[in-house]
């Protein structure tokens, strides 16, 4: 377990932004540079546009709202609605553009100046925030099978000062899912914490941990229409949690923050949801068909995952990139990560993506 | 001038929620509660939707893109848009979903355990994003004629450790514009602070400061396509600023928050932006219009403004509240902000509708 105080002492002011906070200027750029080639896997999307047919409904219905009106506060409507899809009190979810944005307010609500807690390696938007708002970063290594550190993060919650803990399930970028039983030790052990399940991943793994966050009031189900729903571009996340939680994230959510355009395609997928189901069966026969071709493979090691990725251990992560590059396929480098050496993040595609890229792994040495 | 430390004392974990900032928890929910009347004056909109044909195009161009796929990281080709409109430099654009967004990532960027400085009455997003995120808010009362007090506020600059200053012009709710000359003597003594000058209305008041803003790397305009451009629904806004400022709050932005639907919205717009004009001088003459029907008024007092909105002093502000909502009008209460006794904030609708609120205003005794 290793600790940094993200916030930076103040240095002397002589630089050209004295007021910037150090912290801020400390952090890179988000690093991020799109390639652009026809079979792009290296963001976790569905491979699949939102349905034709409902993305004519929802543009019609936006031709008939005013775009000069701020939309809902809050988006009670659209609230009340994932309410209903999700079995959910209304007044415990929160919407955000972007699970991203909720959490940056996590981090707002219970990370500045206290600790945020997470494993190693694991979703750089946690860490991130944690850097830049000035919270106290502790992270503990996952275990070598990639499964959550249980006596090391249960130790770290009784050393730290409490402040956001984050589990996700399943896993990114491993694709692990642990036991129930594990993630519910965690969650009884953090009772002066914030306790985020981010289940960004969750429809790909058959798990639902809606059950224990109902029982503890200061658990929150993390999910996205970005991945299952495929819904990447409208960007919208939400939060699933006691109403008293809700309330005190909804004071961080930028007022009328859940624009119209959105709203409109949002109402439209959770009135004709089916598609994501069959999209999800798909995505899970696809990911075992990728695991299985590659099981052979003479190099390379495709690691068993729960969501719709996977990571690829290569023995020289350089050359598998441009290797695929030069197939037309774009994925995500992850061999810098502790842990990782060699390994790729692919997602899974169409099935014809797929067989490009099998066909491209088997050309790697 | 007071000082409010907004970072409450950490007291007794023992709440329900433990993990919650003290902060947090000490700020009352965003007090906004809509009403179902035929008038709206309430929220300082564009009377006026986004033009149907415009609307039609750009619902064509998102049926065109891929709604699965993350945007750009962050709407790179849409800041070169937003520039060329501007005459400013691509690297020195930074866009955010609602102008509320880059008041958030602002106070994230130098307010943390840093200094929030503005006059009051002021914006609420300043003081709101100050109270949650645990700067020190040091608030300036306006001088008694609504200028901004400017030897308060330099006194203020030297006393306190660096932050962010906030000068709004035209100053909302007061819609009163300052000299230029006394905004450049405080932009020139915030050497140490990031100065945010925030022309939400600029187009209704003719009043530009990007200039000023150039000359100065510290200094960053805060623009919006809510009000003059009537895409309040949307939630776009922008910074024009440095290019070292800008790459420190693009660290703050949420990847890939501007949403693709809304992108298709912002380039037809930025690509016929005529509509804008037309409607700004409709808007400025139906001002000068309301103001001068109302200024006859036996017990009302309507202010002199240079939004799209305006003060009106009242005898009895609830009274008036509830007269003009029996009228089918609904506004915004002010009067308990200091400075402001009496006060309701009224924007500027169609003509019909000012006619309308001329009629109401003229019921109240």
């Amino acid at each position: 377990m290793t600790s940094t105080p993200s916030t930076l002492p103040d240095g002397p002011q002589d630089t050209a932004l004295p007021g910037v906070r150090p912290a801020v200027r400390a952090v890179p750029a988000y690093p991020f540079t799109p390639a652009d080639v026809p079979i792009k896997l290296d963001q976790n999307e569905n491979p699949y546009d939102f349905p034709a047919e409902l993305k004519a409904e929802a543009t019609r219905r936006m031709m008939e709202r005013a775009w000069n009106r701020y939309p809902d506060l809050h988006a009670d409507t659209l609230r009340a609605r994932v309410a209903a899809y999700e079995g959910w009190d209304a007044g415990g979810v929160v919407l955000t553009p972007g699970s991203n944005v909720l959490i940056k307010i996590l981090t707002e609500l219970a990370g500045i100046n206290q600790t945020v807690l997470t494993v190693r390696p694991t979703f750089s938007v946690y860490t991130l925030e944690a850097s830049l708002l000035g919270a106290s970063l502790v992270q503990v290594p996952l275990n070598e099978d990639f499964s959550l550190p249980v006596e090391g993060l249960k130790a770290a919650l009784a050393a730290n000062p409490p402040g956001v803990l984050y589990i996700t399930q399943p896993h990114a970028p491993t694709g692990f899912v642990d036991g129930v039983d594990a993630v519910r030790e965690l969650v009884e052990a953090a009772r002066g914490w914030v306790v985020v399940i981010d289940e960004a991943y969750h429809e790909y793994s058959d798990t639902d941990y809606r059950a224990l966050v109902r029982a503890h009031p200061n658990a929150l189900s993390l999910r996205t229409f970005s991945k299952a729903w495929g819904l990447a571009g409208i960007r919208a996340g939400y939060a699933l949690t006691s109403p008293e939680l809700a309330e005190n994230l909804q004071k961080l959510v930028s007022a009328f923050t859940m624009n119209t355009l959105t709203q409109c395609a949002l109402e439209v997928a959770l009135e004709q949801p089916a598609y994501v189901r069959q999209r999800v069966q798909e995505g899970v026969r696809e990911r075992q068909r990728v695991l299985d071709a590659l099981q052979a493979h003479p190099t390379c090691q495709a690691l068993p995952s729960q969501g719709n990725f996977f990571l690829l251990r290569t023995p020289d992560p350089q050359v598998a990139y441009e290797t695929l590059l030069s197939h037309g396929i774009v994925i995500r480098r992850q061999d810098n990560l502790p842990g990782l050496q060699g390994c790729l993040r692919i997602a899974i595609g169409t099935p014809a993506e797929n067989d490009a890229l099998i066909q491209a792994v088997q050309a790697l040495h």
